[in-house]
């Protein structure tokens, strides 16, 4: 199992820097009134297809020979990895293809197949999109690009922090959401190598609390199709982000989905900037842990902002 | 009446920048595909406040002399201008009593009261809010911001044209929303100094077109109580806000409840920032008069981001 280095980060941001935005950093003076850190915003949610996931993708699919790209890339997942897989394989004029379960939202559906890349639908278990997705890369021979537990990816995640770090400054903590752990892995692998006092916090919604669990048992613990607003966190770690979770993790913040909703309406309506339930769960850890904050220097992962405005948290509550 | 001059704006941008953000101009590949105009949003959505009006409220609250000072402030509205100065008068340590009609937002109030201003409630007519301010300014001798027309004002909105000319660049045309004129009047007061071959285009909702009924017939047409959901945009036109846009607005652009709408929607989908109705007329205009601004290097100006997140335009149409 190859483990990717801090050189692989430095390579894959050379690599991406063409086909993503550099994402600016916000502050806010209401978060920090409320929580008596100095939070430093990292905007993913303003990046190339809405979601940082297109730093690992753009790293996989621009990292390619010629002879192997020609074949094409395919993935798994119900959304920003298939957005952004597809976005960077459009860039690069090769095929995308992607299982996305049957009952992932069509606007995602569209979304990928606007940017050129084939929706396969299976039913929503783990184990029919893993054999759609081995039969799709047994027949066209494309490069299966893994959301996280994919050394390419990790490298790609890690330029996010890279960024973070070179424009905020000295960070006492960075603080962002996990799911699979591909940006906490990345977040680890940069911020271990440029300033190793920096605490990474991962904050993980309660109900799928399976990092949480897993830290505790030391050994990965998957979850049973766990039920969170914060669809991007419901999948679990594999061999590769679990090696980096379990070796720079200072610890991992649970929050409920009341926190997160109201974590979320509170960055829409104070900061005026649109981000999804997954990264809400980031900002609800840290309102909920102000303690463990106050008076330090804070790196926050807006992961994204890819959010059907149709169907938002509070509207459900009204 | 005094008719400000470009050294009023830039006397009120020394007086007002420790008191507002410097917001930034923000790119969309999206909006510039859409349009065949390469665009830039000046974010007014993310200043104090949450609003454009800070910068006009902030300069007549400190530049009044310390005598005058400190008997306070006071206007009316219903919006944005209420809660701009009650933070400018706040933050000088001055009172602020605003009258708002009963049926304006409690949420808006509340804003106002967080403050620290006073919140006085009036019937919902110009008449009745005209009486009670009069009464409050005999009452008190607080100093009388009007939300538009009033010199200090229109040179505190040009101050927003200033920046955005410094940090895009030659614009060939401008777009604001109008509703009185305030920051049409200052944009034209600072294009017309710094840039006068710049084209400065108003956008109006077609359900409040009283400024473009005004330049076809050549004086000041009232509306009857409009009806739109850029409820920042039903007041009308007084003699100071006229001058100028009589003298220099190039044109009236009308857009639909629906266009307005739909470009909220898109801003929100694509950009990720969280823009009020009022705000979309701009961009709505844009996206339906695309002929008009194809090739050109266009300003817009994105006025402010205090919406209701619980009442948005397309959850009625759902």
């Amino acid at each position: 199992m190859y483990i990717p280095t801090f050189d692989d980060v430095r390579d894959a941001h050379e690599r991406v820097k063409p086909w993503i935005h550099r994402t600016p950093v916000l502050t806010s003076t209401y978060f920090d009134t409320q929580t008596g850190a100095e939070l430093f915003f990292k905007c993913e949610n303003f990046q190339k297809a809405g979601a940082f996931k297109v730093r690992g993708a753009s790293n996989a699919v621009f990292g390619l020979s010629k002879d192997k790209a020609k074949y094409g890339v395919a993935s798994h997942s119900s959304g920003n990895h298939a957005l952004s897989l597809s976005y960077a394989a459009g860039r690069r004029g090769i095929q995308a293809t992607v299982v996305m379960p049957r009952t992932a939202p069509d606007a995602k559906k569209d979304a990928v197949r606007g940017y050129g890349g084939i929706v396969l639908e299976c039913e929503p278990s783990t184990a029919a999109r893993e054999a759609m997705l081995e039969e799709v890369v047994d027949e066209t021979g494309a490069d299966f690009v893994h959301p996280y537990n994919d050394h390419r990816v990790i490298a790609g995640q890690g330029t996010c922090s890279l960024e973070l770090h070179e424009d905020a400054g000295p960070l006492d903590a960075v603080v962002a959401p996990i799911g699979g752990g591909g940006m906490i892995s990345g977040t680890c692998l940069t911020m271990s190598n440029l300033s190793p006092q920096t605490k990474i916090y991962a904050a993980e919604p309660k109900n799928a609390d399976d990092v949480y669990r897993s830290v505790r048992e030391g050994r990965i613990i998957e979850d049973d199709a766990p039920q969170t607003i914060a669809d991007g966190l419901k999948v679990s770690m594999r061999p590769r982000t679990w090696h980096f979770v379990s070796k720079y993790v200072a610890d991992v913040l649970l929050v409920t989905e009341e926190e997160i909703a109201e974590a979320m309406y509170l960055v829409w309506q104070r900061m005026k900037i649109v981000i999804e339930p997954s990264s809400a769960v980031a900002i609800a850890a840290i309102l909920k842990n102000h303690d463990l904050f106050a008076g330090k220097r804070v790196g926050v992962i807006v992961t994204g902002g890819n959010v059907d405005l149709a169907k938002l948290p509070w509207m459900k509550a009204a």
